[in-house]
């Protein structure tokens, strides 16, 4: 892997509730300097609209608990203002309780509106066989990828969490390792566990920090 | 004020995302023995439908940064599940980047689908004067309420912040008191300084608490 393919690999995020408008144009201008994708809500994804990477809204988020209609129908909002990929919070709620059908139906409403869909299953929530678990669903629900952490409960993105996650998923999934990634060498670790996507509010310190550790091109 | 008159006041919330839907159910219970409102996602309004006092369901929450059209998606959905009542989360990036009318046309969005509004500053993230600012614009809006926080972010309820708002908005608004309420005489300071409700999810707490500090009648 080199520098580029490693920063098209890094959704450089900014989520927090209280980041003006200003910040969000400072994080267009460092994904489309470091080639990164970005990773954003729903009512900013007009200020990252130059950015050549992927452009990423989060839906449903953190909490995952509304309806599988508003998730869908965010899910929607967000393809209309631009973005190519959306990140959406599960209903652990939902998985807590064994309803299983209904944690199903809630991201196949997701994918179903056709965007490309990570699901976050909130890995700091869940003990080891109920990660599988709402891995496989999300799977089978069409997921494009079976995302860690919110970032907004416990829980980090760990090596064992992705082995494991990809272990249940196999070809059917891709993996996104996101939560409490700082630098470029635990990035690195997580993509060779088997995650094929970083989500990181440091995504420009992480690749800064991989320019000593990859070739260029 | 009796103890029943308080138990009026209290919404009783759970919003905890691996709250399995067994908690909703104890939620409800606990509601309709202290005879309090409650408060809750709206994917689980189905679990608290025979409670007698109002049933709100969160809004665009904790994070407030969908778009409006998604939050007055959600309200409808909300009401049309059963809710009496919607807490929604204010956009506050909106408010920091002193975009005042997207502001305010967001949560003015919510208030026109006839949903009795609660609109949530998040009070731990702002100064004095940006208090003041969120609340009169909530209240120019048509948001029934203001309330101070949603509980996942820094901050919670204080009697300073109860008199600022309640002076800032004076008739023209109700105030709720919400995070890191946790007894009845904390409830009862933050009433007496100007609040017209109290969110706690130890509501039922709350309500024992006061049988000792209020006429049942």
């Amino acid at each position: 892997m080199n520098l580029k393919q490693f920063a098209g690999r890094v959704d450089h995020t900014l989520l927090d509730k209280d980041a003006p408008a200003s910040a969000y144009d400072g994080l267009a201008d460092e994904a489309t300097r470091y080639g990164t994708n970005v990773c954003v809500p729903v009512s900013r994804l007009d200020r990252v609209a130059d950015v050549n990477g992927e452009v990423a809204a989060v839906v449903g988020f953190p909490h995952g608990t509304t309806t599988p209609e508003v998730k869908a129908y965010e899910a929607r909002e967000a393809v209309d203002a631009g973005a190519t990929e959306v990140d959406v919070a599960c209903n652990v709620s939902l998985l807590k309780s064994g309803e299983d059908d209904a944690f199903k139906s809630d991201i196949r409403a997701v994918v179903e509106t056709g965007a490309t869909t990570k699901a976050i299953i909130e890995t700091g929530l869940l003990d080891d066989d109920e990660k599988r678990r709402a891995a496989r669903i999300c799977a089978e629900a069409g997921a494009e990828f079976v995302k860690t952490c919110t970032g907004y409960a416990s829980g980090k993105a760990t090596v064992e969490d992705i082995r494991l996650l990809k272990d249940e998923v196999g070809d059917e999934a891709r993996v996104k390792a996101s939560g409490g990634v700082r630098d470029a060498e635990e990035a690195l670790r997580l993509l060779k566990a088997g995650a094929s996507r970083i989500g990181a509010s440091a995504g420009d310190q992480l690749v800064r920090g991989a320019r000593s550790l990859l070739p260029k091109e």
